[in-house]
């Protein structure tokens, strides 16, 4: 297994800064959803602070509104028929629950209410600082992180390890559309 | 020269479907600037919405606000370099402005009044939709895409091309901090 080790809060906003794809998890009374979000992006440094587009529609969303909270997971290239899965059936109706449903294996971190996808390559818990009209109207949904892990294997002391240290299945997933993504080949220094 | 078309604005969200820093350029009284933003991410198909965060200290965001308008760069990686440099140094001391003294070259798109970034590959014209409170919390501009344009060497007919048909050089830039980028190497199906 891979050794998972927390995320200082300050670096928690690199996990997201290549603006990967990111799984979106969350849990209320019992009930629990994931969904794929390639619309997301950090807002701020420390307190730490993300943003996700959830659509009306998405069960995940509604969870999320009842309990206040969720859980980001970034997933990579060995999840991607895994990503779009959950990002395209709607676990709404699944009667024994879209984790079960499309068999997503999870676990639990220390602290956090939800179950995490295992074999992510890093994780953001999130409280959601409510902000309904920008819910409403544009679908953004605001979270503030309160900790976060890393697969050290990929992101370790507060960054990405250099991308030729990186195992091609753990590579970032970038969605181009129709569960085609890409995925980072080479680095580039500016 | 690139052959640079029209993108239908039903497709426009794609050219920042992957999570790719973009260019924020914009203009006003005979002033302009450009920046780099690598935390933006769409928010609707049509009308085409999509969102970059800015800085209170940025001299784009004062031109922005006093403007009303904005147009996004999608740079590529033979841009690295530049997209570094105008992310790090502020255009609001350089007397000449920020594309003089970067030497950022820039032609005219048709019906935009700010100076598109040459050499990138997609460009997105928007106007801003005034949002004070989300603006001054989160730094969030949202706006609305009116025409977007791309190289159609790179996304045609609505789509990125298959990256093994992408010249290197015109792969996107995903930013992991301190002007290191990624860029895709690999397409996977999920």
């Amino acid at each position: 297994v891979e050794a998972i080790q927390p995320v200082a809060l300050k670096h928690a906003y690199r996990l997201m800064n290549t603006g990967a794809t990111v799984l979106v998890s969350a849990a209320h009374a019992g009930r629990s959803n994931v969904m794929a979000a390639a619309w997301n992006m950090p807002l701020d440094f420390l307190p730490c602070k993300v943003s996700v587009v959830l659509d009306k529609a998405t069960y995940t969303r509604e969870l999320i509104v009842a309990s206040g909270e969720f859980l980001l997971s970034v997933p990579c290239q060995a999840q991607a028929a895994l990503t779009a899965a959950v990002g395209t059936q709607s676990g709404r109706d699944m009667a024994e629950g879209k984790h079960a449903q499309l068999a997503v294996q999870t676990f639990a971190l220390p602290g956090v209410g939800i179950s995490a996808v295992e074999g992510a390559i890093g994780w953001l818990a999130c409280r959601r600082i409510a902000e309904p009209h920008l819910e409403n109207t544009y679908d953004i949904f605001i979270g503030e992180v309160w900790a976060a892990w890393s697969d050290t294997a990929v992101f370790k002391d507060g960054k990405y390890l250099p991308l030729a240290q990186t195992p091609p299945a753990r590579r970032t997933l970038h969605h181009l559309g129709s569960g085609r993504f890409v995925v980072p080949g080479d680095e580039v220094q500016g």
